[in-house]
């Protein structure tokens, strides 16, 4: 490609709304140009980038049996209806009527068409396992579309969709694409961990979500510095807590008495004032969920997991109930709550059975109650790890190592749904034995476009975008340093030919520009091989080759380029 | 690819709501699946086809020099008001609101978005021409949507879009994108014609359709018997005319006076009450127009095309008036106007000038005039072709041929827009001497569905679809007829493997089901080669190919299938 026929238009200045740096160094390279909030035009140069990571995605899904079909974008409400979702989901579905007054909406993700046309084309267990795949723009109305492409209302995604007859082979077809995830992003030239995650809005039993590691994600991950266990912060299991020997253990238990704690409604401010280190407070929250409200206790010193409550209590939803609902549930004020006396069910982090002579709130304004004993004073339905992990706690898994915090950029995630969808719209097969059951599926989603964006995230400097080979627009960029002069335009010009040829995909930069401004932008757009003609090594017939990750450069002979740029190719990813 | 790994799901029935042949075979082949009206899913098979016109469009249109990007699909009104569009648009804008209450569309098109990306950052002459396209779904609310993916809502298109800084520049850009149509559907094996057509709604100066012949298309196109000329039937103009002889010129002329038609409405009433050939009425029609409205004049024996009246007086907009209008215009009541003693400005066709003593309404219930004479009893302010052609007329470019029609089906449009989006919009760029011009803009459509869809009304049989190779799901099928019998098996999987890797698309039918089976799925599904393995050729150790079009079959050495294929591939296209 020539840089005159080719359409990359930088910007010299940061734009001015750009939150991360990925979304700056995107629009001042001239890969996105934002049309609205949270929605973005693909440049050229982008398109080149998007393009490469569907090919990665396609190549392994295929590979991994996948089968790529294509779905529309506006979808009519009455699938929605049969799942239950058009009600569940929230704004961020984005219904509307068509000129007939019929109900649609813009698809976020499609498991109600793959379900209606699974159920309609496999009537069989012998047509069992299918995954079907396909990978095409989505639309979620977010509240706050942030980051440029990486959180964007209008977003490109691979969502594919494995149906099997039974959890053995549901399971496998989890792992298949675990596995190809795995590849993609290995192949995409990331620093990614694959963690456990919560299954969110799509149901479902399992899931791990692959996260790009990068100072500047959004997600924040837990993991074990002696073995691989990881999982999201909301959802890191916590190793033997709960065999914790309570220090406590031998400490009297003093009788239950109220205190004034007038206007003292934050932890810090009841801890420092009754004089109690905050581990000894119980902090009680209301919770709202699909059923009915409960309590949930942890430490003052821990913080609660709304997830790791959902899945303890086995609710669909779950919410920090309302000033209304706590007033209504505890007959005192917000900010006072206590376990002691209230009707509804209380689940307790297992943290909370060690506390002696704890302090809580008294269901009455402007009141605690200490002395607490959970184990005399209140009762727990359940006990269970409904706390998030932080820094220093015992791995779940190996118990011998102790869990550390990083961030990431979730760009892929893997579901086992098992039968919510299948049961919600009676998808059936006919099994061996003549038998109606549910398919057993699985959902698997990749960011495309925030793959790009996590990618250079991860990769940057000063200069601009450092993209990995597999996903950078071009591979090299050809750069004579003054096209009038004849020798080094020529020497150019042969060497693009004979590039292309190579099979390498390459961009010249024929402008009639200074050294600087061809330097700067190759560095700026991240091409990651540059091939530097100018006056100081064209006389000894070389060229000077850098590579824009690290910088090194090197001299060498122009016979030698095309043997020189293969080696460095078959060195990196 | 084995047919027991991937998804083909033919049926044996017809569709019950399928309304033209494509539309019927694409759903029993297993390429397509209706999920609402005109909205539907692209089945694996289905999307091997699209995915091929889509290289074969994205190949020529690069090579063309045009820039590939990709824009979203849901707009924002504000550029669809500069344009001025958003009003004028009917209802098949799909408009609605975001959960922030602000407005949007789903594009059905992109001349604003582009035309607002060019000129923020094509700001010199030096930058241009630019030619930028997309391959995208976009949505058309159609009120009437039908014949499967061919007049759907929700569509695969190519849109591109050319800016030059002169009229010279931009016919230049309008040609090379009329030479890649051609290309395009040379390469998909089409038998097609371009034809002058209707600017519509776009706007712009002139255009060309590129249809593909069929009896079942919706369009009609003349075209000559001796020459090139093609046209669509509303625009396509007709030869001297004009200058015909008028019959009658030696005829007296009559004294004017009106006659006694009581309810007589129609032109064959008239006609055969009166006893006078309907070519001596003139038919006057009053139009509504952007501007005033007009009264527009044919004869009885030939229909007004609202096309070139729109063309003749240059107007945006023209419809035929509604009862009111009319009656406010001529103070007489619907079938019964005329051009005498109307106010309004009058358009007559050149075959109006001939007559002699002809009969016309009376702008008065139930009476008409006789004996009227253009030249003597009313004012024609302008004389233009504004007839539609038919049958016979003299070619307007040999002008010895003649013209007939032929219906054809539109998968191509190219226009030359000048700047009606540039001007309205305000999208100038910096020319030579320093002034600020406007971008002179072409725009270039292809429907990729409905180019797999109108391929196939051109190529089927009682067996099913007759694809071209070139756009055909799979290049081969092998069918292996019984395959638990093991030389068979043998032969078909080694067979498999060895045209795989001779890098040609081949799909193994690897059921176990019978011979009659998998002839009858490879005929429907339209598999331009069949490779058959029976117990009959085998134990020559030769197999049969078969050709899908023309069915011949030919009985081959099984070590020469690989040359056989080679050959057949490199005389079809």
């Amino acid at each position: 490609m020539r840089y005159t026929d080719f359409f990359i238009q930088t910007l010299k200045e940061d734009p001015a709304d750009a939150e991360v740096v990925s979304q700056k160094l995107m629009i001042r390279a001239g890969m996105i140009r934002k049309l609205a909030a949270g929605i973005y035009n693909y440049l050229p140069l982008g398109l080149r980038s998007i393009r490469k990571v569907e090919n990665i995605v396609r190549e392994e899904m295929n590979r991994a049996g996948a089968i790529e079909l294509l779905m529309p974008f506006v979808l009519p409400s009455e699938l929605w209806k049969e799942s239950g979702r058009w009600d569940k989901y929230g704004r961020e579905l984005l219904r509307f009527k068509d000129r007939a007054d019929r109900e649609f909406c813009i698809g976020p993700t499609h498991e109600e068409i793959i379900t209606d046309i699974v159920r309609r084309e496999f009537r069989s267990y012998k047509q069992l396992p299918v995954n079907l795949y396909q990978i095409q723009a989505k639309f979620r109305d977010e509240i706050r579309p942030r980051f440029g492409v990486m959180r964007a209302r209008e977003f490109i995604m691979k969502d594919g969709y494995s149906f099997d007859a039974d959890v053995e082979g549901a399971e496998r077809s989890y792992w298949l694409m675990y596995g190809a995830y795995n590849r993609i992003f290995e192949r995409c030239g990331l620093e990614f961990r694959s963690v456990l995650a919560d299954t969110g809005n799509i149901g479902g039993s399992f899931s791990h979500e692959f996260m790009v590691l990068a100072p500047t994600g959004e997600d924040i991950l837990m993991s074990c510095n002696k073995c691989d266990y990881a999982a999201n912060l909301e959802l890191a299991e916590l190793g033997d807590i709960k065999k914790d020997k309570p220090k406590t253990d031998k400490e009297e238990r003093l009788p239950l008495s109220e205190v004034h704690t007038p206007s003292l409604k934050s932890v810090e401010g009841v801890s420092s004032f009754l004089k109690v280190h905050p581990s000894n407070l119980i902090k009680t929250m209301i919770i709202e969920t699909d059923g009915e409200p409960v309590a949930a206790l942890v430490r003052g010193d821990h913080e609660l997991s709304l997830t790791k409550v959902k899945r303890a209590i086995g609710a669909d939803y779950v919410e920090l109930a309302s000033e209304q609902t706590i007033e209504g549930v505890t007959n005192g004020p917000v900010g006072f709550s206590g376990p002691i006396g209230i009707k509804i069910k209380v689940i307790a982090d297992w943290a909370i059975e060690n506390i002696k002579n704890g302090v809580t709130g008294a269901n009455k304004k402007d009141f605690h109650l200490i002395n607490v004993n959970p184990d005399r004073d209140f009762r727990v339905d359940k006990f269970a790890d409904i706390r998030v992990a932080s820094k220093g706690d015992p791995c779940p898994k190996c118990k011998s190592g102790s869990l550390s915090s990083s961030r990431g950029i979730e760009v892929g995630h893997v579901f086992m749904l098992g039968t919510k969808y299948s049961e919600a719209m009676n998808a059936t097969f006919v099994d061996a034995s003549g038998k109606e059951r549910f398919f057993i599926m699985g959902c698997y989603g990749i960011g495309i476009g925030r793959t790009v964006a996590a990618a250079i995230e991860q990769n940057y400097d000063e200069n601009g975008i450092v993209l990995p080979v597999s996903i950078a627009p071009f591979e090299v960029v050809i750069l004579p340093l003054n096209v009038s002069q004849e020798q080094i335009f020529k020497t150019a010009e042969d060497l693009y030919s004979k590039l292309k040829k190579f099979g390498l995909q390459v961009v010249i930069d024929d402008r009639e520009e200074s050294a600087g401004i061809k330097f700067k932008d190759a560095d700026l757009v991240g091409i990651p091989i540059h091939v530097v003609i100018g006056q100081r090594t064209i006389k000894d017939d070389s060229v000077e080759i850098k590579l824009r990750k690290g910088g090194i450069s090197k001299k060498v002979k122009i016979e030698d380029v095309e043997k020189e740029i293969e080696s460095i190719l078959s060195s990196t990813n």
